[in-house]
């Protein structure tokens, strides 16, 4: 007999989550969301959900698996075992872990699931809400055997790649980190080159233009400094988010006592834009901590806040 | 009548240039070869140059223009100038320079080829030598009207694209060394990420996986982080070129009185490298700076020469 699941609930109807659910209703499970945005709820409850509750007790009993996408470890640990959610679960329940934590937070974790006999996978993910909506999330994963296959329809339904990272749990965690290092850095050295560029007075198109056609191109540089070059700074993705995980890859870094020089100072960087007053405006607003530079659609009155 | 050249006589004959002079045979140019090394001008004769030498002195009146593909500023000038060169060609024959130089340099190469009236594009490259070899270089120029009329046959022969960044000698620099300051962060942070991966006991072929499909991805990690999961540390680029453009984006930032956190932190990083014994290395062999950690093809012994 067959350990795969057939329910998931989906906690936490963000962008990311709500494509999750949405894929998994579309893959056949039994879906049931559970968020405090009643909106979110109405519109899962539209695309077909089983059900959907601002509170997971109404239906813990009717679940094989959780799939817990919320921001940070906190949230995580507010839903779970604040809410009295675990120890409402049916014992061997799997519980997929999806938010960006640390390592160390998520063996916590697994040690409060043990004690009710909770099944997890350290599965943190990657690609953004596009990605999310079609299915076709990257799932970064570590756990048992016995984690990975009762979970095979909900990792089958959300992603278009799993790696088994191994079967101790903190792994996920840890290449989701390191992961977000290159991001991080990556944005914040996208935002230094273009900053220095409007310092010498090369027109940021053309700038733009040339490294994303160059060996100098990332990922992020391609998508965050295009919002540069138009001075579009509504958020895609927060400064403070970035705050967040790289502050991530710093307890990492002390965990591991292990010197992360670029990462380190990115940090800074973002913590900088933060304080400055953008926190809440997209990652790549890093690029206001530069002074006297003119920035497409950033007026120097309104540039520090 | 046309001003567009029909000679070119191309100084520097390593990888870059070899290629360079090459494309521009294939496109029906008078080539005439000038480099140090015979081997080098035996294969650009046999590739149907029209003269070589190690002295270019010897052909210095037949040619309409000059391209020059050599390592650095010192060696641009002694081509130029410590060689008689400048005072050898015909008064407005156009001069390409292309070796990756600062702006002030540029500006003042510019003053002294003016003596002797001859014209300068100032004109870097990337690609790297398989775009070379191809005519695909990536060409970032700056200079008068007549400078990039008079050179677009050389420009067509060994470029996909190029850009036009303004009148002004030195704008092509600095856009090349905002190119390198991304490039050689990219390598560095690379190098970073992978060396906590390797402190958290995390695969580097899995981490070179996840993270060449996913947003944390740039151009220099697929590239360079492959020669770590490897163990090849064979010299594609080496650590001590990275250690040069990275004092050259320093000297820009100390020009234009600007910050640079990152890039300066990167160069601290490629300097340690050299400075351990790796300078002649590749350049991802920045990464052998972090100590506690074990790499493929990296014995203990031989991490620190």
């Amino acid at each position: 007999m067959s350990n795969q699941v057939k329910s998931v609930g989906v906690i936490g109807l963000g962008s990311m989550g709500m494509g999750a659910a949405k894929s998994c209703i579309n893959a056949g499970l039994d879906v049931f969301g559970i968020d405090l945005n009643s909106t979110a709820l109405e519109e899962l409850s539209l695309a077909g959900a089983k059900d959907v509750s601002s509170n997971p007790l109404d239906f813990a009993k009717q679940l094989d698996s959780v799939l817990i996408l919320v921001v940070n470890a906190k949230q995580v640990n507010a839903v779970l075992f604040d809410s009295g959610l675990a120890e409402a679960l049916n014992p061997h329940t799997a519980v997929m872990v999806s938010a960006t934590i640390s390592a160390d937070d998520a063996k916590q974790i697994e040690a409060k699931l043990q004690q009710h006999q909770l099944i997890m996978l350290d599965a943190p993910v990657s690609g953004g809400a596009a990605k999310a909506a079609t299915g076709d999330m990257t799932i970064m994963a570590s756990g048992s055997a016995l984690a990975f296959e009762m979970l095979k329809p909900v990792l089958d339904a959300t992603a278009a790649k799993v790696y088994n990272i191994g079967e101790q749990i903190g792994l996920g965690a840890t290449v989701k980190i390191i992961h977000q290092l290159l991001a991080g850095v990556h944005i914040a050295v996208g935002a230094e080159a273009m900053a220095l560029a409007a310092r010498a007075n090369i027109p940021l198109d053309l700038m733009y233009d040339v490294v994303t056609n160059a060996a100098g191109n990332s990922w992020m540089f391609e998508n965050r400094m295009q919002h540069v070059v138009d001075g579009d700074y509504s958020p895609k993705s927060m400064v403070d988010i970035f705050v967040k995980d790289l502050n991530l890859v710093a307890d990492t870094a002390k965990e591991l006592q292990f010197p992360l020089p670029l990462s380190s100072t990115a940090l800074n960087m973002f913590i900088s834009a933060s304080n400055a007053g953008f926190g809440k405006e997209d990652d790549s607003a890093v690029i206001k901590i530069f002074d006297g530079i003119d920035l497409p659609g950033v007026s120097k009155d309104q540039s520090k806040k």
